[in-house]
């Protein structure tokens, strides 16, 4: 079991694989990992931010880390699981594992770091007031 | 110049930016970074092994890192440029820059690690003999 | 009530809308409905073809029609429902409709047809005698 | 030939194909037909009006008719020719074709209805003076 040894996480969403996610290998695209990360990522932040996307700051995406482990096959649901792990002034880091419906296998895990951008002036500007809430 | 620093890429490839790429935020999503080394990559490896796609051993994403450095809009063209950086018995990682097409902005840098599957046992397997070549 | 006005479908799938869907205008992309409705056939395959996908013939697209009757946003769960509409001796045609999740809102109708191919010869063959069972 | 028996097209595009495109059969998906038609068509209306994205008012796709004639594999780049077909007041219908790279091949052929919506109130509005005057 992998979730033993992890601690619980910040954040779980639960998502359905499509066939189109799977390419000419029969296997997820390596891509689509990253398309996963930010539909649990959104739903995490819609539900602390209700209109996230539309307010003046923005989340944007500055590095990403990732390491497959296992090739994910249709049709399946994995969890998507987020940590909180670090945090600047307009700077969030999160840590992610992408496990199997059933928690057995780990498929990825990795650390996705973001930054909110001021949408007018396209400059970091310090994260909203309810992700810090979060971490205090 | 961003390449004026940096030694000449081992392959790059001109990519046309496609509106689609572009997600709700009016930048490429993030995601798509991905695509686009895999379409550099694939070209890459199309002429080094015409039918690598069909081949008895498969290359298969093992890791990323990318740092996203600046926004690319619609419509353009980008430069992928790709660096061989380190090779094992079965493994090989790719440095790569995502350049715009006149040379002037880094969008995206980082590397991409590759491990060579053979398809019936799913185990790692020797780089393919063209790319071994390469590395000597 | 849009469904109260049509016959029950004959397979109905419960799709979660992904942020990734949306295009820059900030509503689910046009072509994605084609995805959407793929992901409810391939299911509706699986249930009736446990191994439709690596059979020796093949489910082909040969012509889709849709109407785009309202916009779908996110977050968002929809309904796609497929109705059994005309079938040849290689072919078969499915009625669509795309509605939202409590059924109040059209959001596509439409028809796609299939036609099954022989994966060695590319040439149509006859459909799988499940489907033909459910035509009888 | 399929060129010969066919009328100019009023607009043609040279679109690579990636690899990504291709789906688990290894052939282009039926979807990302529409985003080549999307692709031809954005670069298109961008000729026309420069800033046709971000303009008050957009076109929005009502509804397509899609024939899938052949399919398309990788590496390959593909004509995109579209022909204004018919237009009302606040509609247009665009005919395509989507032939192979040396024009031997149509791949598919079908029609596309645009609708231009107000932004702000998201009902239907005349088309752009630039696309009325092509059609004069």
């Amino acid at each position: 079991m992998t979730s033993s040894s992890t601690p619980a996480p910040d954040w779980q969403f639960r998502l359905a694989v499509r066939w189109r996610d799977l390419d000419a290998f029969n296997h997820v695209n390596n891509a689509n990992y990253l398309s996963y990360l930010e539909e649990a990522r959104s739903h995490w932040l819609h539900t602390l931010l209700p209109h996230w996307e539309t307010q003046p700051a923005l989340p944007v995406v500055a590095s990403v880390q990732l390491h497959y482990r296992a090739p994910i096959g249709w049709p399946a649901e994995v969890w998507i699981k987020l940590h909180l792990a670090q945090a600047g002034t307009s700077s969030l880091s999160l840590g992610h594992r992408i496990e199997s419906g059933d928690g057995a296998i780990l498929h990825c895990d990795g650390a996705v770091t973001l930054v909110w951008i001021d949408r007018t002036t396209g400059r970091p500007t310090p994260l909203p007031p309810q992700i810090r809430a979060l971490l205090a």
